[in-house]
């Protein structure tokens, strides 16, 4: 006898178990779950997701996803066409948006540089980015990109290709997170708090 | 802007966060991770899920899972059709399969009696047990249940149905499990483990 008492549940538990943190057991108690569903849920799962991987698009512009050529945030009139936002991926985008401190435009990169697991310069949309910044009116660049080694080395890489003197470069700021004891703050970032200490006046 | 920059994105997010277990944030990972790779792999998971949803069949002797109308197990000449097993779903099947220590039927229940939940015995596949028992020659019922309230209280609830003079009515051992160390052993199934002590000549 093989170890699954059906193909059909074995290929299911097979293909969710290719998932991202998804084990086998895991596979397993969801296709149970989807069992003991209306057929009619399994169907919708279904076609979400081949809907989205099929219908999917990212914004000629910024490659950020959208359902058109060009996003919403692009479309949009009311951003200020002269600052632009640099970020890993859309969840940063997602992320920046809920904070509603942000008026300018998105650049996502697509992932950051990694030699460890061959992701170059190449990899990423960063061609892109510089012919957008010899055809757009950028004044202000804002490097968002994540607080790690990864992270700090392709802002590097970006400060190098993209520096001029008529344009800011700036880049988020890293330090104590707000509501953080500092007590329980890493002395890496805590270190970095008290480095780039900004004017007490600057922040009233 | 709405929070998602794709309606198609949206929806799959919506749809993997009803799994259990799966929250927006991980759906939301698993949407990406399925948009990084060839969309043959969304495909093939789609195709598996609603193949297994439409094309599964239940054994109609057991109700374990099967691809057939007869299961694997119930099928195989070679088991012992004299002692049957009790157990709540098909992975205990699976479970006792691979300790290969167990040769003959099974009946699967499709849960254990939960009235918090709102399932009763008539929720469960205990009427067709029932009718097994009277067609079929059955001389010993292995009770494998749950070691949890709504596995006794299923357990009890059979012992009640089933009983007759003939039958040799068994449940699985609880107790301290091999390798375990007693200091950390619960006090329940340690308590249980001295008062179902067995003759130290019997386990040789």
């Amino acid at each position: 006898m093989p170890e699954y008492p059906s193909l059909l549940l074995e290929n299911a538990v097979n293909e969710l178990s290719r998932l991202p943190g998804i084990g086998r057991k895991t596979a397993m108690r969801l296709a149970l779950f989807l069992l003991r569903q209306d057929p009619v849920r399994t169907d919708a799962l279904s076609k979400a997701l081949t809907g989205l991987r099929e219908g999917i698009h990212y914004c000629e512009r910024c490659h950020n996803i959208s359902d058109q050529q060009r996003c919403a945030i692009c479309s949009n009139p009311r951003r200020d066409e002269n600052t632009l936002c640099i970020v890993e991926d859309m969840r940063d985008v997602m992320a920046i948006e809920r904070t509603a401190a942000y008026n300018g435009l998105y650049h996502v990169l697509g992932g950051v540089i990694n030699p460890i697991e061959g992701i170059g310069p190449g990899d990423l949309t960063i061609a892109h980015l510089i012919e957008r910044m010899q055809h757009e009116q950028i004044n202000e660049v804002i490097l968002a990109l994540p607080p790690t080694v990864e992270g700090d080395t392709t802002s590097f890489y970006l400060h190098r290709q993209l520096s001029r003197p008529s344009l800011r470069l700036t880049t988020i700021a890293k330090g104590v997170a707000i509501g953080d004891t500092l007590e329980f703050a890493d002395e890496v970032t805590l270190g970095r708090s008290i480095t780039n200490r900004v004017l007490f006046e600057k922040v009233l």
